[in-house]
């Protein structure tokens, strides 16, 4: 006789995901609860991020914060609607609301909620990061970044060194921390994130100025570097010297990554566009650009790159064809939905709970936050300083652009909490450092481009 | 001290992924994993469909069946490298090539391929044939489709009749298969499967004619019919006698739906586009008519129903506004992502080793299968045949659009098989029934539409 408890999933289900043909045995009620709990989670987002979009839309504010803003709200800091880390506690109005739904038991939705539906909207987000790289690098332009290179090189070098040892030193002189632990938080404040920025430069309009060229030339110089400075911290903490044929290799693989990048967009581009538009279907270039996209992402995690450094090249060497126009069209629709998924969950995974001043564990990291977030700030804006040229160029834009940090803080203050070498002080004053500078810098960036928009762009636009 | 064993994933790490605050220290290798599978399984498809798509499409055929190809080879049938069934074998080469990628450990690979990313490509391939079933909603004119209503209903009773009774008193008489069983294979050659039929209709541009309406309206029916008879089975089966108040229940659950989705189409998308237009975000239509359709698969899986009947019904609420051909545009790149995995997927879970004449074990169900595909084919053509009309009618084309089984089919397989009821041999034939229509049918559809694409659509289109 038929099982009773497989009953209510066959009498319901026969839907559209166990279309997959041999696919009706089994795991029915979970791939029903998967594909119901993850279409709610994407309209709460779409929902809570077009309105506070549209909030900061209207009061003049790039939506990115809007999409943030959304994020805290449904995030750990408040509704624990998108719970993104592994066996955080999960909204019981939302488990509900899925039971009632899918009619499947309270455990079954919670473990699925606890693996593969918080692994797909990091999929998801994951996704929205490299296509928003990807446009970024449609619409950059190779030969301006190839003529900003040297100042984008000034700008990251300067803007790593500043951070760094206004960090370090600022510790062991004023704060009395200890070297390693200080090296740790110095290393924190150098990466730049480039999402934000991309973003916000995108939605004004900025992004082909000369600045906004500078920007990303150092912007993805900059996570070239974190790369390196990652691999020889965590050679002094595990072995206490400097794995120099390892950081050889970063350096020569990073190089190697950039140059073929160069390279390939002088004569790959075009010819593939053009074999792409010798097929019959109507959807090739767009088609072929996502593989594309997706072989250099690999290819750049193979090297021990960021995934995102290869979404950008690929847009780099694709978008210098005329099908440029089009291709921007087909992608704006994904960057709707998965970039949004993307900050959105920046704003779900930021814990406000660490900034209640009221709870005494938080007055040391709140203190010594207040004073990275200072040197965060004020290191990369002087960085922006550092730009040489004749032009009148705008170097506190510049500066503003390289403001916001990301994963690689988060990375360095992961690995410091897991190995012991950062007091729990520490670790929240760098993860606070980052949320600031991510929240703060859209602001700033906003006011500061203002004259660019207006002057810069008409003149450097090719 | 640091532990060894996290080192690689540290020193390579530092991907966009970990972009999430918070999130930087768990779990690392096995997302960095997650997300190149999914990427390179992204690629492989892409890759493989634009290909066969392109031979198909050059020798004259529907695109579909390039996908469908495309998935026979990457799945379980040739190259194991889409393997949607739970604990199946995953092809060597393919687990080499993401250990190479990631650096991570074959163990937590096979893993995480048998767990999340199948899950992700799952939930793709769920995505893909909901966003078609908008699409198609978006594409048709409700008017039109009640105005076929009679028709349609006509088309899909006799369709689900014919077949019942073909595969029943065929099973019962010629083969002196008991009664229960023949049930279930009755049953399951009931059910259409729009899918494949709508893709094929949109592709030759035959979706807006008479013909591409009724097959429309007859497959919606069939889908609601077949959730009633799966629901009668399973009564019989579970208890020995029919569920009544439960039947009651769905039917009133499934007409409330329809008569819910008229009575909003009439007033309700006109205003909410309306609504969607004042606001600055410039996709907002687009991110609207995403919630939209999502809210409405939601609210059909609550009911009982499936979702893609909610997706079908959100397109056709908010197609009857001027905005309809940019939100079409802008749904189509989609289509030519997700939609391709639903195919491709529908062809990595054909099993074509069930087709082996070789092997002794398939001859039975090989010599069942056939008379099915014969009654399941038959059945459907003359349901078509049913169409009373003034008009000059294809007639065949609308039996012809309704040959394709699918979901339901195997859920009946499914659920005779786990219960018992079926013996191996009819377990089999239904399969080998569901591949065969559904491979079958683009095939005979792209031939017999012919005609409709020069006479009947100017005559119908509004």
């Amino acid at each position: 006789m038929i099982d009773i408890a497989v009953l209510p999933a066959f009498l319901f289900h026969v839907n559209s995901s166990s279309t997959l043909l041999g696919m009706a045995e089994g795991g029915e009620a979970s791939i029903k609860v998967l594909t119901t709990s993850v279409s709610v989670l994407l309209i709460v987002i779409l929902l809570f991020s077009c309105t506070f979009g549209e909030i900061a839309l209207r009061i003049g504010l790039p939506t990115v914060l809007g999409d943030l803003v959304a994020g805290l709200l449904l995030g750990v800091s408040a509704l624990h609607i998108i719970v993104l880390e592994p066996g955080g506690e999960i909204n019981g109005t939302f488990i509900h609301l899925i039971e009632i739904i899918t009619g499947a038991n309270q455990n079954l939705i919670e473990q699925v909620l606890n693996s593969s539906v918080r692994d797909i909207i990091e999929k998801y987000s994951d996704s929205g990061v490299l296509i928003l790289l990807f446009l970024v690098g449609l619409e950059s332009d190779i030969k301006e970044l190839i003529k900003v290179g040297t100042q984008a090189a000034t700008v990251a070098i300067i803007g790593v060194v500043l951070p760094f040892l206004g960090g370090f030193l600022g510790l062991t002189l004023l704060f009395q921390v200890n070297p390693l632990p200080a090296l740790f938080v110095g290393a924190a404040l150098t990466a730049t994130s480039i999402g934000i920025t991309a973003k916000v430069m995108q939605e004004i309009g900025v992004l082909k100025s000369q600045e906004g060229q500078i920007i990303l030339g150092a912007a993805i110089l900059d996570d070239i570097l974190g790369i390196v400075i990652l691999a020889i911290v965590v050679g002094i903490v595990e072995q206490g010297k400097i794995e120099v044929g390892h950081i050889v290799y970063l350096v020569i693989c990073a190089t190697a990554f950039v140059l073929g990048a160069v390279i390939l967009s002088q004569f790959f581009g075009k010819w593939y566009v053009s074999v792409l538009e010798k097929l019959k279907n109507p959807n090739s270039i767009f088609i072929g650009a996502t593989i594309f996209g997706g072989l250099m992402g690999i290819i750049a995690r193979a090297l021990g790159l960021e995934p995102i450094l290869g979404a950008f090249a690929a847009g780099l060497i694709i978008g210098e064809t005329d099908k440029t126009e089009d291709l921007q069209k087909k992608i704006q629709p994904f960057i709707a939905i998965f970039t949004t998924i993307f900050f959105v969950s920046i704003g779900a995974t930021t814990d406000l709970s660490l900034v209640n001043p009221a709870i005494p564990e938080n007055q040391d990291g709140l203190i010594i936050a207040s004073f990275l977030i200072i040197v965060a700030i004020i290191g990369k804006t002087l960085a922006g300083f550092a730009v040489f040229s004749q032009n009148q160029i705008n170097r506190l834009a510049i500066g503003t652009g390289m403001i916001p940090r990301g994963e690689v803080g988060l990375v360095f203050a992961g690995l410091g909490a897991s190995t012991g070498a950062l007091p729990p002080s520490l670790d929240v004053a760098i993860v606070l450092m980052v949320i600031a500078t991510t929240f703060i810098a859209p602001l700033l960036l906003k006011i500061v481009c203002q004259s660019l928009t207006s002057s810069s762009v008409a003149e450097s636009e090719a």
